[in-house]
């Protein structure tokens, strides 16, 4: 059901329809738009955003097509014929400008520009904010959790707990955030990613004993079996059974993965575990633990020297617990070739007008700086202004710049190659480490700067004295 | 995609189809089982969990089949080829007995019992896990929103912020709780549910002047409009703009339908819109508010008489913020016609063991009295005691009783009708109009009771010291 990357346009807000049909019936179906996807908070108190989602997103779009059912829904909705034909010859042909997927970015950041006619700019609207905000906030979650795991092995064990089908998503974005593998075997297939898994409490009690449930699995799968220990009783039974069933795989030349803790201090029990293992020879045991696990716990099992090789994230990743959502939004910064902005009684909720681009400069250690948003026609900028505070700026001149936002997608073509998940990863790990340490801190980390081009700034202001003058749209 | 109700058996854990091979190769596949999902905490610090999901559920169940992508997948990932012929001519052969969808429920209850042979019942777990625990968490906070709007109509905004595809079901989720709407046109076609939408503040940016846009919009949608009145100066303009066009609607027979905040202090600016209207003999006009509400804030606005009709509610609603799953779970209760149960050191997590049914008392009110968790093979009990606590019971004597557990599928097929979703709403109502008062409260609500028979506590006692002594398996 999943392996097709396509979706019904109907997986939309009501109101992108209506409004795009009452653009059609006022001849602006031709208009052209310009809208912007950014943010305006990170999740979980963090320091960066980890931008996921987007070659699903493109994908999705490219087939985005209005079938026989769906045109039959809104006729009996009450949409009207030629509106209806319209939709059935829809498809997207306009053009996405976008920073690069596993790339970290920061809040009021362009992230992603797309340009074309305002029917197609519209309709793409909720699904473009669904897909992108969804990831974005797990890769997040994940790279938070891999930033404290280091070098252990951490796989997604969240499907059960997963906002219904949203869980297959979840997973892709775990192994963009940082993840080795997923307990989700439909993930695993769609998205060409490792999966793994071990054993449940009933399996065990399947069994006479735990000792004939533990042979019984290792029998079947002798080079990756992982036994769950905690059934009956971790430290008297479960452990010394694995030991039994780790020694008599040894004599048939095969090797015990790993046994795994889900209940009880974890801290206490993987210690325990490892000296019990460790005295027996089979240090190449591996230590596997779950349960409610998150950023905090892992980094407090770390602190108490707890011995586990591999965690199972399940909850708190795939709902990106305590954060629901990323509070992305989509807004119009153009139409008909003039730019555009919403008024705002609070100040941080009016947007920057007309097309812009992302430009991220380096500092001399060859570090990320900040960040300058900028009119894409006007020249690199030497200088970037807080995007409220008109009396602080920053010099950019002589600093080594990127531009992050970049063609994607061209008249409803992908441009960019297909890439694997796995590399999606490799980029942010890069780009992560391009990102001062003070700005990945959990408590408190420093803001990083993101600033706006003089032309920006004065922009904004001509139009927001327009407005104010009653000369712009009002 | 969503349109059949059919999804792959790989929307799975990976542990479900090894276990599954494990207990084909030591020929357990028709050994018999039975499991229950019951849930331990209440979302929300709530008195009561809105059971939902099942017609889903069993709608998926009957329609589970490896299709060759699966199992040419499942090939290349290593099971051998018996097992996947098995698996290949697998259909859901078992019986699953449930709490009616939309009934109320409470903390450590079997809310579902599923029987039948070890392989099937082991395989469904995630799928079972994944669709509960989700729609139940939505429509327990779609309740509670329902609880604090009173009879102001209530719509699901959610979708650009859902945890992607589980948008869908929310949606559905969020009509069995009591709302009335939803903005996500893909579930609307789904579930035969009611869509509704409003604009955004792109429409009227893309007119030369709010007041155009309005009338732009009011042409196409002269008895449906509900005009997006704070993108340049709500008191100023919005509503003055849309009061305009509410008079030119009259004179053409139309009604204005409504008029849309979305920031500000909405209960001034309500108030204010609300008699700027009623002024111009526009009290039919309904006032539509969004902008991250939930059931504090909408329980606020009304403490401050906030003349409000119309609330649209999205990200709270659909993530269930601040809780993101119920932490729902599936336990083997017995197999081989053996009752068992899993032991832990924290006394909570002690599962009961037995094919086990729900029976609800009623008191002298005729109101929910207290459940009882009893064995399915004994009489109905005169008596319940506190699942831990041996020393503390409850007469249950001349009480009216029902039984809350009822089969809904026989032998793979679903035994009770489709019921449409706005009818499981309704039985909710109904099922909330006997929830005495005080369960209902938002602040330390006073816990139900659910107590277990002492058939159950006998047979649990039992096995718990037979593992003791090393005659159970351990």
């Amino acid at each position: 059901m999943f392996d097709k990357q396509k979706i019904s346009p109907l997986y939309t807000d009501l109101y992108q329809l209506t409004m795009s049909k009452a653009y059609f019936m006022h001849q602006k179906a031709d208009t052209t738009a310009c809208f912007d996807y950014f943010f305006r908070k990170i999740p979980f108190k963090g320091g960066y955003l980890v931008f996921a989602g987007l070659q699903e997103l493109l994908e999705l779009i490219a087939e985005l097509k209005f079938e026989k059912d769906d045109i039959d829904f809104l006729h009996r909705s009450g949409f009207e014929s030629n509106f209806l034909d319209y939709l059935a010859a829809f498809s997207f042909s306009s053009d996405i400008y976008s920073v690069q997927e596993g790339d970290i970015v920061f809040p009021f950041e362009p992230v992603v520009r797309v340009e074309g006619n305002l029917i197609e700019t519209q309709l793409i609207e909720t699904l473009l904010l669904n897909i992108l905000n969804y990831q974005s906030l797990i890769a997040t979650k994940a790279a938070r959790i891999r930033q404290v795991a280091k070098d252990k092995i951490l796989s997604d064990f969240g499907l059960r707990r997963a906002q219904s089908y949203g869980g297959i998503m979840a997973s892709r974005a775990a192994i963009i955030g940082g993840f080795n593998s997923t307990s989700n075997v439909l993930a695993a297939r769609k998205y060409n990613i490792p999966h793994a898994g071990t054993m449940a409490h009933s399996f065990i009690e399947c069994f006479e004993s735990e000792l004939e449930a533990f042979r019984a699995y290792a029998s079947v799968f002798p080079n990756s079996c992982i036994l769950l220990a905690d059934t009956y009783d971790t430290i008297n039974k479960g452990i010394p059974n694995a030991i039994i069933v780790a020694k008599e795989l040894e004599k048939n030349g095969h090797k015990l993965k790993g046994i795994r803790l889900d209940s009880g201090d974890l801290a206490y029990l993987s210690k325990k575990a490892r000296e019990m293992l460790d005295k027996e020879g089979l240090n190449y045991v591996s230590i596997v633990v779950s349960n409610q696990l998150d950023e905090n716990v892992i980094k407090s099992l770390f602190e108490q020297k707890a011995p586990i090789d591999i965690f199972g994230v399940g909850t708190n990743l795939v709902t990106g617990n305590p954060d629901g959502a990323v509070d992305g939004v989509y807004k119009l910064s153009e139409t008909a070739g003039k730019p555009k902005l919403k008024i705002s009684e609070n100040i941080q909720k009016i947007t920057l007008p007309g097309k812009k681009q992302i430009i991220r400069y380096l500092d001399d250690d060859n570090l990320f700086y900040g960040d300058a948003i900028a009119l894409v026609n006007e020249k690199q900028p030497g200088k970037m202004f807080h995007p409220y505070v008109k009396s602080k700026s920053v010099s950019l001149r002589n600093k080594k710049a990127e531009i992050l936002t970049k063609p994607v997608m061209i008249k409803g073509k992908a441009v960019v190659k297909k890439q694997d998940i796995k590399s999606i990863n490799e980029y942010l790990k890069h780009r992560l480490g391009f990102l001062p340490e003070e700005h990945k801190r959990f408590d408190f980390p420093h803001i990083y700067k993101v600033g706006i081009s003089k032309a920006l700034m004065d922009l904004r202001g001509k139009i927001i004295s327009q407005y104010q003058t009653g000369r712009a749209n009002a």
